[in-house]
């Protein structure tokens, strides 16, 4: 409890107090995307804040910096880089995360799972270091528990269920969203919950909320219509 | 079946067959609408053909253009233009038409409907102008079965059930789409039924196509991210 009197702890408070019970809409598309780019995800920034979206999620200093502009919804920032000698691919290291303070993130997202990361840094070490430099509250994308316990043990503002399933790039995810880790960290862990990965309707979005999240991440239902359209042909069929 | 030897038919089955059993993408943003124009549009349509959509649904002149230079696929056209003294908004002259087939259109949608349109034309009159200057294909957009047995008879190629729903401004449409026009209409006309309106799930559209629909048209649920947007809000509750 000492830790939520800190000045660090109520400016987390803060930043992450207006996304409580709320969707987060998460705007990205990858370069083979035929959304691709900041014009787009700033429309899309729009559509989600006109739509009554609390925050956004949205990677890379680009697409971030045409969110800020577009909306003055709360963003959670991240910057996805894939380097030769590491897994970790969402805001490994402190280079990327101070890219995405710059660029106008209210919220850092990074990777916080045990794997070494591309500098060797420990995730303790790069949180630390992002609240004392860059001043802002770390989510930290996880997969399971143990990482996560160490994760908030570490000063982590808030936790994700962004990674469960796309751990171990042998086995597919599977398609439902992991409600059951949602409702682990929720009942195991003291900082807020948000519930994020394979949520694609308003029913799953509305569960996720009755399992204890505190806020909840749509992406790919929302920004993405060639995955959608995917969805519905193969509905359709042959 | 007289009629479907006349080239006029022939044409048009050239026109309709590649949608069969396919998924139809509308790609709509009204001017309040964050995605609003061509660059979006056109981004929209690419965003469909490459998740695997036989054919567009687009509206207006210069996102039938944005489309046709951005996909190969076929485009039903449309041009939605309120006139003070009709209810008909869907391509209601041959002016509106005319436009639509210059853009690239290669199917023509149409309110047809027996309410009086802004000059006074029957749609019997429409059609057969639309098949004698344009040289394509007519989609019947239709709310009940009186009408469409008319339309039918007037030439159209085929007929949707887009307008279900829409035609008593007092009353709400339903949530639900109205499959049982879908039967109603596969049961009671020799033309294609394009099954159109609040489909906003994967199921629903294997659904349509069960309930004896030749193609499936999705709007909303694919493109219009502020749309999909409040639904999962309303889900999550004030």
């Amino acid at each position: 409890m000492a830790q939520i009197a800190t000045p660090g702890r109520s400016s987390a408070h803060r930043a992450l107090a207006p996304l409580a019970g709320g969707l987060i809409v998460s705007c990205q598309a990858r370069p083979d995307n035929p959304l691709h780019g900041p014009t787009f995800m700033a429309a899309m920034a729009r559509a989600a804040a006109d739509g009554g979206a609390v925050g956004l999620r949205v990677n890379g200093p680009d697409d971030i910096r045409a969110a800020r502009a577009a909306t003055p919804l709360p963003i959670i920032g991240l910057f996805k880089r894939q380097y030769d000698n590491s897994p970790v691919v969402i805001t490994p290291t402190f280079a990327e995360a101070e890219a995405v303070a710059r660029a106008g993130a209210t919220i850092i997202a990074l990777d916080a799972t045990r794997r070494r990361r591309p500098d060797g840094t420990p995730v303790t070490t790069l949180i630390a270091r992002i609240h004392a430099s860059l001043g802002l509250p770390v989510l930290a994308d996880l997969a399971e528990l143990t990482d996560a316990l160490m994760a908030e043990d570490a000063g982590a503002d808030a936790v994700a269920t962004t990674l469960s399933g796309y751990i171990d790039p042998a086995v597919p995810p599977p398609d439902e969203p992991d409600l059951a880790l949602v409702t682990l960290f929720a009942q195991r862990l003291r900082v807020p919950v948000v519930a994020e990965g394979r949520i694609k309707t308003p029913a799953q979005a509305r569960s996720a909320l009755d399992h204890g999240a505190f806020a909840v991440v749509v992406g790919t239902a929302i920004t993405n219509p060639r995955e959608i359209t995917r969805g519905f042909v193969r509905a359709l069929g042959p």
